[in-house]
């Protein structure tokens, strides 16, 4: 089986049997506040304990001055990485927590752009800025606005490209893969119907199928 | 006494009886996440019942998709209001969550800017555009940078303003309050060392003649 192109969001809780037939079939887990506030550090630690995952991200959009980032990071070991937003700046900010995340071993992902129609494209000038000056391992780019991640993928040809928005979100499976995403990032479309193990087979599936479509344009490339 | 124009900022455990002490000499106090990581929901709700506080903060700088944000506010019943960043936008973000907010029968505070040196400042005419926009109950702008909180105060006349940068950060006591900040955050400055009632006492102190001295000025017309 090729390698998953899926990372799996948890936002509420999941039974412990959903989630280890599921974790050999994406690449990752994406864990949310919402489901840390449910279960608690520890009940998260004890949910994703040795569950058959390449990465755990943990994903609270991070967005504070660097000793309360670096606090937060540091209560939170079960992750291999973390997400935080590029538009909060550098200095006193992500350069700090980059340095400390690379002393622990923890890598770093940052929002280039958001998902949601209020996100303002403009600003992305200036993430790309702040990216190019922290250097994280990755980059989060949305996958409602087709353009927003060649964008990324083109000014970072070498960086994981991590992206929110297919399914529920209305973009289509592998659509964000064909504009230069290495991951698409799904947690509705598996848990809101349903059997969660059938949608993610279906939707791998549909995602399958349109990258092999666009193959030859950006996907072939990677 | 005259009413506190300080918010106590918690980012870790204090002791109950260090708290019942300090809390009826401040406006508010003002939960972080880290302290939410090292208690769970359960532990906050129970250190924080029965407080002697006008306000309770949540602070873990919302910047996430609307469902996303009102799942995490929908956990956290025991907080008066909640700090977002302007800078994500109105639609399908803040919009919604302030909705959400006033239907719920909590407060919205928006980030204007933030306090540490990489915040770029350029920055802040979308933040206000989209407090605009969204019409929360008040802003957050840093004391860090005098000129910072007199714009927003002057854009926003009659909005709450709370103000993180005084004290451990550089910013003299009561200065944000002299350009037009409502209430000061302190939070290091109580715990790093000492003893926190005398710490509290002496800062109240240093804010009060402060803000006397630069009374006729901004300060003096709210």
């Amino acid at each position: 089986m090729p390698q998953s192109r899926f990372i799996l969001a948890l936002d509420f809780p999941v039974k412990r049997e959903i989630l280890e037939e599921l974790s050999p079939k994406v690449h990752g887990l994406k864990v949310g506040l919402g489901l840390t506030l449910d279960l608690g550090v520890q009940g998260v630690k004890d949910l994703l304990k040795g569950l058959d995952v390449e990465e755990i991200v943990v994903d609270f959009k991070l967005a504070d001055i660097a000793p309360i980032m670096q606090g937060i990071v540091s209560r939170l070991s079960f992750a291999d990485s973390f997400i935080a937003h590029s538009v909060i700046g550098s200095k006193g900010a992500l350069l700090d927590l980059k340095r400390f995340l690379d002393a622990n071993g923890k890598k770093l992902y940052l929002l280039g752009a958001m998902s949601h129609e209020g996100w303002d494209d403009s600003l992305n000038s200036y993430t790309t800025k702040v990216i190019l000056d922290v250097d994280p391992f990755g980059i989060v780019a949305p996958a409602t606005r087709d353009k927003v991640i060649s964008q990324f993928r083109e000014k970072f040809p070498s960086k994981v490209i991590i992206s929110p928005g297919v399914g529920t979100q209305g973009a289509p499976f592998g659509s964000a893969i064909c504009n230069g995403a290495t991951y698409e990032i799904v947690g509705r479309s598996i848990f809101s119907s349903g059997d969660p193990l059938n949608n993610l087979k279906f939707i791998s599936e549909n995602q399958e199928r349109e990258v092999l479509n666009c193959k030859g344009t950006k996907a072939g490339k990677q």
